[in-house]
């Protein structure tokens, strides 16, 4: 890696620990607040909390990595020559972005098959898409990036068309009290996973050596906050209204109401 | 940064040590008090927990990086170079003060849309007050530090107006049992809020080198244990004098209750 200033060398640093800070604080958020939704919507925010979790764990990886990667020593940064490890970011999507994808299916509470059916088809475009990606990422050579960038493009789209009709259809099917929140997620994962594939873009579009490596780590950590931590925040509240939602429908018709809850 | 006592320095690394045990004990005494409050104070307290949490893992960083800018050998203290990371407390500040603002709304349980309205201008009130702030606190120049203090001032001001004004009209409709407690917390509130501003100036005011960076962290540590870790007790003690209020109240009208429990 070429000449970083002590100034990029900080944003980044402290972007990570911000990170590491957020990730832990909502995985805990989750945890507790699991016990403040109905039983159905438990397994939703126990995955909403595993995703944070993962995440806070390769943000401590992540930034002992930046860490190892430099000395800063009187207002100069040296480069150590060990590698700042780019593959946490992949090893840790690999995860994660299959169970955002699962949490939001999850707290829609779709028939168990459609459930099923949904929760497969993206999981598997979503490994797809992150195993495409990363031969682009480690690469420095702007042709092949753009090649698996584009490759990588295919189950991206797929998915966020999917989420973006599928979500849209179901919006009617969902409570009154929860359809801005839904159409709130909606809106949510769309530009939030838009961010992604544009930072992977910055060093193919004038962005070079340390700059493109600062605007990298900003723009993901900034995306990760917001498709994981703030998403998962939007998931939470669905879940605690429709707690209530169902409490409320349960009273109107028990037996019903009771019949779904063993299925879920 | 210029020479630093002996003295100075392990008054410094003998506070945030503190600091670190206040939050740490704070945060568990929430996460486990939480099941003593009533279901809609729970995710007051989740979140006055989450706060001396973040704060206890930024003490622990804070901490690290005094140890790391300074050796003490034989009596002598001499500065490694090693920079010491003032960002860590406005990261800090970037996530717990709106989640400070929000644990207290939460904690009064307005309609549901006040909440929602108040913690939204709130949260990003405060965001625009560290953002602004930061810039002054970095830079060794008077006159810089003068204009961002102005700056984040603004904000500041109407968080600290709309607080003291608002809390005291919503005061009247809290039960008799926690009037004087939500007094106490709206007091404490704008005495502890403004040692910050007060501490970013001392050394526009005469502290210069040494003494100026000790009396800044002794102060902004000591601000930090009362905002957080005394006012969330408060907050707590609200919780649970308000669960005992709740309850007596669904005695008497249990229908009610109920129904505006399951919306919490």
């Amino acid at each position: 890696m070429d000449a970083i200033t002590v100034g990029q060398f900080e944003l980044v640093y402290n972007a990570f620990s911000f990170a590491i800070a957020v990730m832990g604080a909502a995985t805990i958020f989750f945890f507790l607040g699991r016990s403040q939704v109905a039983a159905p919507y438990k397994t939703a925010i126990t995955v909403t909390g595993l995703v944070t979790l993962i995440a806070a764990y390769h943000y401590v990886r992540i930034f002992s990595s930046w860490e190892a990667s430099y000395t800063v020593l009187a207002g100069q940064v040296t480069a150590t020559g060990v590698k700042f490890n780019d593959a946490y970011r992949y090893v840790d999507w690999l995860l994660t972005v299959p169970l955002l994808l699962i949490e939001l299916i999850l707290v829609m509470r779709l028939p168990q098959a459609e459930t099923v059916a949904k929760g497969t088809k993206l999981g598997l475009l979503a490994v797809l898409m992150v195993v495409l990606g990363y031969p682009g990422e480690i690469s420095g050579l702007s042709g092949t990036r753009w090649l698996w960038w584009s490759l990588a493009m295919i189950p991206f789209l797929l998915i966020v068309f999917d989420l973006f009709v599928g979500l849209k259809k179901s919006i009617a099917s969902q409570p009154q009290s929860v359809r801005g929140l839904v159409s709130a997620a909606r809106w949510l994962t769309v530009v939030s996973w838009c961010f992604y594939p544009v930072v992977f873009v910055f060093p193919m579009i004038g962005f070079t050596g340390s700059a493109a490596t600062t605007a990298v780590q900003i723009g993901y950590t900034v995306a990760d906050i917001v498709a994981k931590a703030v998403f998962g925040v939007l998931v939470y509240m669905i879940a605690v209204r429709k707690s209530g939602a169902d409490v409320d429908t349960a009273v109107l018709a028990p037996g019903r109401k009771l019949a779904a809850d063993a299925h879920a």
